[in-house]
């Protein structure tokens, strides 16, 4: 390692706090899954209330047929971020994470990262609180049932999020595979929600006031039909999210209000992609902002068209970095290069070989 | 830290390979700068003759007034690779880098990092690494002399680029502070260079037959005027590598010929900003593959107009990436989830406590 008589350690500016897998379990459970949903959520609130500040993008995406790689920048004039994030549905079948990430926060007048994070549980956690913060707005008042229709790593999250948030109280699970159901469940079973594993999905959205879609697979796929949606509910749409990939059929988002992220991103990747360029959407932004109706009647369907956009990363982001002072959950990464002189970074490389003479002497 | 009797540690699967500063000078000085220099630019070579296979877009900027964020991804339909790299000139007021960054490489089937690195070093090397390639093409036959105008960070690599892979020996250098011209003679004492230093940028390119312009600041300066450029020489620039930034009177170009990376790019952000839209250019990818002529005849001024392209951090990545196995200088990094069960993200957050509990008892 470095001999500190002969080459000083690197300054503080040369690191990068780094939250590592285990580092974001410990932080998560030192607040708290929920608290944790619940805190992000207030990020996000705040984050969309701002909207106008930010520099949106949509994001860069790279695909190979069996998935997508995407980056996903944003920034708000004084702090950058951005996620890496990969979408590969055939993972799991070789024991790999459809979806994982990380991400970074930068200061804009330096351009130095201030934060480096795993961003696979972070995005779980920011997908459930976006979902949850919608449907604070959207789902009929005094909900209590959810259904989720497909019951992967994201149905936890869900769950727990809509518990904290919303007050439900009452799981409808359904999933192609029972044997994810039953994970589900027992992953909820201390969580004060009751679960009930359903064998159809008509079984599933019976008495739900809210209808959460989860599923993974890449293609489009019709996980509700027209005739199994009722009036008066709030449905909650995660799993189309990419080129190719819905769950709904185009006839339920005529019936619906449809509220999204940033429209000309959902209009390539979300349900919304069944639909006509120019069909009528509301930005959630503006409904926080109390720029534009949410829930306006008891029977109306509205509907969160969820793809996920910059800013709710950038907002749990700062929700970690905000963190970290509090839990000590971090390590320090040497990942910047801090030469005495900067612009001396090539004799910066000669003197950390005489260190390792000296060592070797 | 992990119980490994109640919790098994991560398997390989959650582990990228990180490169820190620490461990890149290892590297570097494993193999020594010069070889790895030439390594890059072979790499960098090999992937711009295969320049149709790649994904080639202009990269991702974040402007602030102190400077720029910039995301650089590129991919060959099997790797994807980015750099996140900022330029802030006046960074080094403060004590810190113009330029810092760090890049990934990523399996494009999986969408699962593989390599993690600081590229802050790696910029430097894969610049300088580029610069010496396109020389190799476009300068005079012999040449031994070269001048740098600006004597900051990427200076010295450039030096032993230029020695190393066309024979340079004689190294002719201003800045407009003298301290930096002393720091970088004093770098080259030991590299078989022979170094003077100049009181004008006049005397600097007397009797070069490659003149280096490699300046920091972010405005339209003239470093170059054109009664200073005689025929024949081959003009490395460098430093004009944004919009707003040149370095080289609009004279100067309209007399040579412009050799470029990806032409779009560098009509934003390189000297071709000064000229209009149509100028000719030739792409050096097309030089090196054979499709296109290189220097032509003694009394040409060939001009690289180098603003650096994702496809050289590709490369960089690449020969790290190979490098590793035989070097051992890396960390793994807890960077991505691993749950036994892929569905069971949740369920790995729960039983991570578990641990705690059991270790606390």
């Amino acid at each position: 390692m470095i001999a500190a008589n002969h080459n000083p350690k690197p300054s503080e500016l040369a690191f990068v706090p780094f939250v590592s897998v285990d580092d974001m379990m410990r932080n998560i459970r030192t607040i708290g899954v929920e608290k944790a949903i619940v805190g992000i959520a207030e990020y996000i609130e705040q984050d969309f209330l701002r909207w106008e500040s930010f520099d949106k993008k949509p994001r860069i995406p790279a695909h190979a047929p069996q998935g997508v790689i995407e980056l996903m920048p944003t920034s708000d004039g004084e702090t950058f971020g951005f996620k890496y994030v990969n979408g590969h549905p055939q993972n799991v079948r070789e024991g790999l994470q459809t979806v994982t990430g990380f991400g970074v926060l930068s200061e804009l007048s330096t351009g130095y990262p201030v934060l480096f994070t795993e961003m696979t549980i972070l995005t779980a956690l920011r997908t459930a609180a976006t979902s949850a913060l919608a449907a604070k707005y959207l789902a009929p008042a005094g909900s209590t049932t959810m259904a989720i229709i497909g019951n992967g790593a994201q149905s936890d999250f869900q769950s727990l999020a809509f518990k904290e948030m919303l007050g439900i109280t009452e799981i409808r699970a359904y999933d192609i595979d029972p044997e994810a159901s039953i994970r589900l469940a027992r992953n909820l079973a201390d969580s004060g929600l009751n679960v009930t594993i359903c064998k159809t999905p008509e079984d599933a959205i019976e008495g739900a006031q809210v209808v959460t879609t989860v599923t993974a697979d890449k293609k489009y796929a019709t996980i509700l039909t027209d005739n199994m949606v009722g009036s008066g509910i709030h449905i909650n749409a995660i799993g189309g999210d990419c080129p190719g990939k819905t769950e709904l059929h185009k006839d339920i988002l005529l019936r619906s209000d449809i509220f999204v992220e940033l429209p000309e991103q959902t209009r390539i990747e979300g349900e919304l992609q069944q639909l006509p360029e120019d069909h009528p959407v509301t930005e959630l932004w503006q409904v926080y902002a109390g720029k534009a109706p949410g829930r306006t009647s008891d029977e109306q369907i509205t509907l969160f068209d969820s793809v996920g956009f910059a800013i709710e990363d950038f907002a749990a982001l700062r929700y970690i970095r905000d963190l970290l002072p509090r839990t000590g959950h971090f390590e320090k990464l040497d990942l910047l290069a801090d030469p005495d002189d900067p612009r001396d970074l090539y004799g910066m490389v000669l003197r950390s070989g005489a260190v390792d003479d000296n060592q070797a002497a």
